[in-house]
């Protein structure tokens, strides 16, 4: 459970607040407010507060006054056409707010992710509970043999057990040692108590920690097609999966935009085009003779399945 | 006048569409949402979105959650201790979108400020208008004998006349001539007409554009700091002060701690600093013996009197 | 002739004066240093300096110490494996700066992309010299009658002479009424002569600037796909093609990578890799069964065909 | 000892050669590149290329052409008024690439700066080394009791022991068992090996990774104004000060710039420049009459002290 009691009751309290407003206004967005979707085993995102919807975008596409009549259709060709061609700017004038807590290994890959605003919770001020990820045993893969980066088949039996009883015992240990390194409270009068700001250092990298997280849609979207994407660490995909939920609520046109021409699409090169052009025209092309490496032959045959993604 | 009677019945009909939000929602700003503030002759500024309020700032400062209860006195020691110290990411959390007419080498200077969302009106799909920024009487300055960036007295009499007239005559020939090569709906039938994208190249610097700029908190300080400033050239202050104004609608408490640690602060350099300690201590100090150039006496000297913007 | 006799001078100089250095070096940029590469009537760019080279993009790739054994196949390789997955971060690690000379109506376009350092000839502080651009005839282009941002067939005959008189005369007139209105060294001593600042605002959008502008490599290659690409306008493609050579002598095997999977690279989306793989199974297939919009489907064909760029 | 022996021998190597360049270039700065700068218990700085000198930031200010004569004196005094009025586009003109070694909660605080090019040591792809950092007992600081974010006195004797223990065997039991899980060679045959990317959750913060890391001068000056402060944590610190040194050795009338201007500078808030003048003409203040609170008052005081920092 991820929300402590009083953390339940602020965000009913602040659910029940409602002010009117002239601004662009999203119902489906308003329904999931404040309210934490879980992720992993501890953590969860909520979504704080947003700014413009599917018709900002068109606004600023069309540098338009005011908000203007709306016609649906015309609206969803234009943006689909600016996600096409990758006109980014209109999409830059939408904005979410993120709360998020992950674990830190986590939160290492989404901060390399430069073009965001991030307010952390800092162990340099306050103490982290102890709380840590431990894979859900279905999750919890072995190395993949070919790929270097990749996870293989599911560990099982003992060795799963095994495994899953030492991350839960190192990260319980050295959390309990942290709290008692702090001696907060005095705890043992006989000892000062270390500095925070050091004494974190002895945490694992699956504590949780939390954010603020506060994007513009272009690049949350940019954030999405690379972490939402089979390739992306499974831990890191699970919080892409719930973002993607609360987009598809807030923009539902741009989402389906972003589904289409973004996530499901496929890059073919030059080169791989050459061969798509033989392979129209009926001619059969083998990898040997088709110019292509190995590695981009079996990445252009991949892109020609259909996806895996139902 | 700078907007036509459709766009005021079109802001007028955006004004009367109220929606109910659980968002942070500021009563004082929107009374000003999507109304236009006049600037120099032909431009202007409107709010046309808002994410977040002085709260928003404490709650990321805070990394706690839902908005809590408001203790107000705690929420401006707070955002004066961040604005002091330059914290600046919880500044961060905060976003306006603004609409913009300004003339182009107003829009030149501006540009310059990279962190910000921009969507321009595009002179290569359509056709800018003939309004053209010529400077009020009172700000038609002689160039500063003293100061190669700097303005100097105003001009007077028959050189000032003659100026703009000028400025008026040349800026609507230019004008004229784009219309006429353009030569839309054929206004010629024995011409092609010029494309757009190359006709504008006719077009004089005071020529107006408009934009939609968005920007965070922390940014858009940083743009009025450098352009609220006395320094600035007059025509692009003249937008940041009416900026300034929605600033303190929106967020009272920062743009208070702004105008008190930025706006009006001075730094002092470490030389600087020991000549103040000798002062401090009673020594009169002239340059000479100062350790500081004239250049640096001079601006220090400056820093000391009191601020001429009353 | 875009350089004074006195630059020229300079650039001998500098050309003059060799450094050993420990740093990354690429003998076929060296050669280029500092020399102008001319570009439309009046501008120019020249590289001033760079930082990093191939094998700097495979050092960070593989985070390795020193710049180890130089195996060009491997680096190839692993080059064109992170541009194809976009895989951006090593890219960054190269650096460019060039100093170009370009009308101020391309400077507006050049300018959005904001991730890059730039230090622009300010008419704030200095005068501006009477140089605009006025096409070349084989580039002076009627509107396009299907696309509103497009060119269509060149101007000839008398359309084409007036145009260009009036482009040259509109330019001529404006700058000469600059330098009036400035009044310098007190060519009319009755007059004050107008600030600097403002008298800029009399020249037109094909007056020339310069700038200092500095750029990573995986930025750059982001401005190439926008802005060496043929829906680009004609002028700052002309820029983007005179930079891509500079990037071929500096960088030949991520430069190579770039042209066959970004710039002569295609993106299909989900619905159109749906109609593809129905083709590819001998399936005949129309617009109207595609699933695809009309323009949709102009583009799917087009991406199919060989490239125009040869 | 930070590096290998292998390390050791590639850094020579690469050190042995020397290459022609037309490219501005700093002798005091090549004697030490590549060489690591050693920072904590087994860290490093290291200076990989640099683009740029004090004289490119005098060029940028400029916007003239070639290197042109170099007038010390002068460019001195440009450079300074540039920091002083806080122009900082020039210096966004030279840039520096590190290689540093560092501990990960360090590394998650240096992330914060985003204007800079980072490629990290994965985690996913490759296997981190056993190598953690435990404080010197010099720097084994207590909570400080007035300030939640700092540090009080040095922890003595048994506590200190202890608390050092605890921090060295816990990073070493989580590292071997870190190794365990990966099971990497088949360490033991019964086992699959769990995937890198999960089995790295089990390290503590205090484990060293690496990364390159490339970032521009103004940039720069702005992470060494954060974090070369006695107000930033001493772990990162200690990393600032041995860039300092870099950029001293790099641009020298820039860097002396930056030690006047802005780590040895205070700003003094409006209310505060008002208590000054009063102060100044011979008037007694308090805290009580100054209008500051005690917090900012304290803060006065503090600033118009002589500096600690030697």
């Amino acid at each position: 459970m991820p929300l402590s009691h009083d953390q339940s009751a602020e965000i009913e309290a602040a659910r029940a607040e409602r002010s009117p407003t002239l601004r662009p206004t999203v119902p489906a967005l308003e329904t999931m407010l404040f309210q934490p979707i879980p992720v992993l085993d501890h953590g969860f995102i909520r979504v704080i507060d947003y700014m413009g919807d599917d018709s900002a975008i068109v606004q600023a596409a069309r540098v338009s006054y005011g908000r203007g009549t709306r016609h649906v259709q015309q609206d969803e060709g234009l943006i689909r056409y600016l996600m096409r061609h990758r006109h980014s700017t209109p999409f830059e004038m939408c904005e979410i707010k993120y709360h998020v807590k992950l674990p830190i290994f986590v939160a290492r890959q989404w901060i390399r992710h430069r073009t965001a605003n991030v307010n952390e919770y800092s162990a340099r001020y306050s103490v982290l509970d102890g709380e840590f990820y431990v894979p859900d045993p279905a999750h919890l893969a072995a190395q993949s043999a070919v790929n270097r980066q990749g996870r293989g088949t599911v560990l099982e039996g003992e060795e799963a057990a095994w495994v899953l009883d030492l991350l839960r015992s190192d990260a319980a240990r050295c959390h309990e040692h942290y709290l008692a390194m702090l001696n907060e409270h005095e705890a043992d009068p006989a000892r000062q108590g270390l500095a925070r700001e050091l004494a974190r250092m002895n945490l694992t990298l699956n504590t949780y920690t939390q954010w603020y997280w506060k994007i513009d849609l272009h690049n949350l979207f940019h954030f999405l097609s690379l972490r939402a994407d089979l390739h992306a660490q499974y831990e890191i995909r699970a919080y892409a999966d719930a973002m993607l939920e609360t987009v598809r609520a807030w923009v539902p046109l741009a989402c389906q935009a972003f589904l289409d021409y973004r996530l499901g699409a496929a890059a073919f090169s030059a080169p791989m085009l050459a061969v798509l052009r033989r392979m129209l025209a009926g001619e059969p092309v083998e990898q040997a003779d088709s110019g292509l490496s190995k590695r981009e032959w079996t990445e252009f045959m991949a892109a020609l399945q259909p996806p895996a993604r139902g």
